[in-house]
């Protein structure tokens, strides 16, 4: 029996001359509505290669129907994907706000920026909860995450909905509903790598992905957070009522399919390919997660570290992507022609940068000539096997 | 006897072919080195008039010098000022980070966003300097706030300094020096407006400018707040631990200049006039403060709400910036040709936009056609007098 | 008997999602098919008071229903519209192509940068139309002129369709078919002015705007150009086989009304009058053309001069837009505060801008913060009455 | 014995704080005055290995001084170089004037759309030096364009020199001494090709560069043009006065090094190679040219055609640059989700392109998303051995 799948467009954002810019939402009703995975791709303009993933899954689906359901948005930002300033695709802030598109989603469970709206309080709900089953709390919680929504969305009918809280409420009125949320994005230039919730180890290791940032559970606006953080409160609301049984029940990742600005179909397949090993472990497909071979690098976020460009100028790296480094190496080259004295000699154009520790180069600059002060790389530090 | 001035070049950015983006700091010693008042203008790069303002400060401090001295900067923000894309300049949000020029100053008494280094703890400082007398207290606070700024400069030897934080401390190392700071803004279509401390009302009377909002103390990343908020908390300090005597001894004030992209050098000299006044309360220059004939209109920035456009379209402006209005006035037109059904009427072209509450419309949008959910207008609402 | 209406929505661009940025087309036709007007505003995304001329031509023309008919085309440039980066439009240049939007329409009667695609030989039409009658001629011309269209729209069959062609095609289909073109700009800080076709004396008065600008019968890739210029060759043609009674037929107007980014419904309803008097000059309105008091100032094109900026800095405008001048009167100030030594005074930051001809300043940058060598403001030199 | 070296630096815009942006001019004087190359690099913002190439000409230069003489600009263009939005730099355009940076420059011997001052006759010229030696008429044809490059600087006296102008103006200054130009600029996403004059087929297998695009000499504002096409001109004139031995002593190439955002000082060694050995054809350097061992393809400008994006989309590359290929075959993929219907596949969001003609598919656009009618590769047809 095939999946039976449904349509609907929704707005992100209407512009100066009323035409509206909207996103697919292709939703894949499996044998049974849950466990369901929300995917999406392209909320920064420039990060393309989750619509390849996307579209291999529909072919994916279609020959091997799924056990749960799946909502699939590619292209989910119109705006950042038309933020096109000569070549190239200025698509991580809005032109309008400077706001990051993936830092304004709403904190369901405590106060966020994009909205003064109530919350839920996980601790006035599991003190009513107490006593519930596992799955009434799940069906409560869930009910009140969509009611929260609900009440951020009515609060504009006073003063307007503003554009920012209008893109969150499209997103999250649709993610609210998951139990898994995949945020597809793509790194500068990197390999692929994945943000996970702390904890989610055999989760993580089934997208078979080699590098890993682990998050904690605070709320910092990204779709992930604003996925698991929630649960992970409701979680710890009901510990300290003294239920330790609510364990978090809906987890969010933000995966890094490679460089900004790389879309190919070939790829997609086998991107798909992760994606659903991790949505077998979650039950969303039948089957085995795969299980990697090779040691999967680790560090929390909290140790992701960044080198601000000691100098302006050209950008030469001397190592690739992905590559571990000692403190010390030569990871990278500014190259700013101006210094040369007389005679010139490129050596002295040269101003080197260094690891300040060890651990793994994973994502360069998209550009390869960046001011001072501007993020020239990031590495992993205090870097564990998963 | 005439000042003694010196200038000094600060850089704010390094571009990526090594130019120094540079602001000229004007230092001015008169009597006395304090009080010292920290001026600056055009942190966002389309608000402009406040440099002219500086530059007639200029004129009137050679003719009659000061008691107190002064640190003058225009066109604080060579980066701002020069995003310019077609005609216009693009000047809140920097192109490379999306943030806001005037939301990455340091809060250097406690966690601030835009650096991860330790700051002043007030309590600690209170229980060190309990038994000081205010000028001990006002002097180590200084030399506190200054080590503070110290400690994030250093913090960059490792990992570099982030462009963003480069450009906050150049502004921070210098305003922390003073006892009141200006930041001269301007509202996108706007009268003049000030934002200002709470409680600071006769120094905010002494501007004469006709409109207030109340600024409570709390860092948000504003120079303003970067300035008195410390000094708040200082004092707050000391009354939890006793003592009720270390008043706040610092104001930071933002002064809205009227709209952006205006520039007048005649308006100038009116606008340091104001300036000037306030700078008499403050003992910076000499004479007693203006006292303005007319109501000056105050409410609470927590009570300054804006409207987001309820439709993308072009935008008719009813009333004019400044205008009181009752619930339920019309205040604008947002116009969408594209809605004309046949035979075409204007009318149907047209959303009204309606005030939701009392109060003064203070700013519409600087341009006249926004999509939708853009900030449309700000008005001032539960307006009283000050 | 009321006016037909019409609509269709024509596509300009289709943005890298997919979706269609469309212009909605108004077409009213009257008791006759001919005289056919065209009118379209807002080809500049900045320039938007063009639109409540067109607006207000709806309301007019269900009043009094036209005796020709008309074309009437608002927000004809979504793309341009939709170019804002921070608040304000940078609508002029294509951000993808760097091409001015106003320059890129086809010559229909020579070479032109748009197409390689043949264009129509006006001699070899005369020669073979040398006996004709007028009526002939002209329904001729016209349908030899949709010919050139077609044939360039077929020329994108192979290798695909420039978005620039694509753009200047679909304004183009409807514009060809019009005895009188108008095209509803801005300038950038101006007074309502006019390019009129020269010679074109009586029908430029009729619009009663105070200041006008001779365009000679030479295509630059303009649409009032592109309008008139085919026509003007194919009378020159019909001289040089002796014949010199196939006049003109078209005229093209670049209508300036006011400037950029105001817009005001109130105004267009003034500014709608202003067109319909030169649309009754051409018939398209019943009764007379009015017939302006003053004194209209009117040069040549090739005596509209610029000011380039002799140093970059803030602009303080000494003049009014539409004031004239003489040589050597100061009529801007360019300030720069950098400038300043010590003790710093405001004069030693100033450039002064003298007049360098006689003449009428008719335009200021719409930006009060320039580049050295950007445009400061345009001026009417030998100036003439009209 | 070493070269002397000087360096100078030119002023290329100076923007609204009053900064300049400079470019450093390294002149390297070797055992004679001639012959003279001037090399610039980094035209368009984006297109950096040319910087590389002329840091490796330094350290080469240094260590085998030349017989000649050569000009090197790294980074000659600080404004498109520092149009950087978002990640990118958008470096083709000019923000303020939408004009291309490699359109701009001025025909010295024929009218150009950058200035109107009178330019050189060389037919007048040709006529005064009928009789004149070759020598004479190099070095006066050389001062007649100094005169004429003077003449148009002095033109911006009264009106101000237009920043594009200033532009032109300090490279053309430069580059007019040489008797070689060298433009190094990349393509998109491409291999290694150059842009030769028509008939210079020995001096251009000497690059070793494998694909070759003819210019005929004809002036359409690129730096090449404007190097040789005078000197073309000349020769003409020259002929048409029944001299035929005054060839065309002047020769200009626009280098493509690779792709745009791509910089390694490692292949600038190599690409310095390459240039050297053209330096050596042109006895700029001594030793003998390279002759390289593999066939060079070659077309004519005229036959370098690009297809129009046929849709917006994603775009999937299914050939690497510097392919050939024969008509019909498939060469990239648009991919558009939206364009899936129910069930979704992924074949239905694909528009396939294919090659109109047989040829070489030498670049393609430099980002992997575009709306309709973008260039989104372009080819060489007609390709011939060199």
């Amino acid at each position: 029996m095939s999946a039976r799948w449904e349509r609907r467009d929704i707005v992100l954002r209407t512009n100066a001359t009323g035409h509206q810019l909207t996103a697919p939402v292709f939703w894949c009703h499996g044998r049974n509505e849950r466990p369901l995975a929300y995917v999406q791709a392209n909320v920064h303009g420039a990060e393309l290669q989750g619509n390849a993933a996307i579209l291999a899954l529909f072919d994916m689906l279609e020959k091997d129907p799924p056990r749960g359901s799946l909502i699939l948005v590619p292209r989910v930002n119109p705006i950042g994907a038309n933020q096109q300033v000569g070549d190239y695709v200025a698509g991580v802030y809005d032109f309008h706000s400077g706001q990051n598109f993936n830092r304004g989603y709403l904190y369901l469970t405590g106060p966020s920026r994009a909205s003064s709206a109530p919350y839920v309080d996980v601790d006035a709900f599991a003190a009513v909860h107490r006593d519930a089953t596992l799955s009434e709390i799940k069906d409560g919680f869930h009910e009140a995450l969509r009611a929260a929504l609900h009440a951020i969305r009515d609060s504009g009918v006073t003063w307007g909905l503003d554009a920012r809280l209008e893109f969150a409420l499209a997103v999250q009125e649709l993610a609210v509903e998951a139990d898994i949320v995949l945020d597809l994005h793509t790194g500068d230039r990197a390999p692929r790598f994945i943000y996970a919730p702390e904890g989610a180890v055999a989760a993580t290791r089934a997208f078979g992905i080699p590098f890993v940032l682990e998050v904690p559970p605070r709320f910092a606006g990204a779709l992930d957070e604003a996925a698991f953080v929630p649960w992970n409160d409701l979680s710890e609301a009901f510990k300290r009522v003294g239920r330790s049984d609510v364990r978090r029940s809906v987890d969010g990742f933000t995966v890094e399919l490679g460089s900004m600005n790389t879309f190919s179909m070939a790829q997609g397949v086998e991107d798909a390919k992760r994606i659903a090993s991790a949505l077998k472990y979650y039950g969303v497909l039948d089957g085995e997660p795969d299980d990697p071979a090779y040691r999967i690098a680790a560090c929390s976020v909290a140790d992701y570290q960044s080198i601000a460009a000691p100098a302006g100028g050209l950008v030469d790296p001397v190592v690739t992507p992905g590559s571990p480094v000692r403190q010390g190496d030569l990871v990278a080259r500014i190259v700013d022609p101006s210094r040369c004295a007389l005679p010139p000699r490129s050596a002295d154009s040269i101003i080197e940068v260094r690891a300040p520790e060890d651990g793994v180069i994973l994502l360069f600059h998209a550009f390869s000539s960046i001011p001072k002060g501007v993020r020239l790389l990031s590495m992993m530090t205090k870097v564990k096997s998963l």
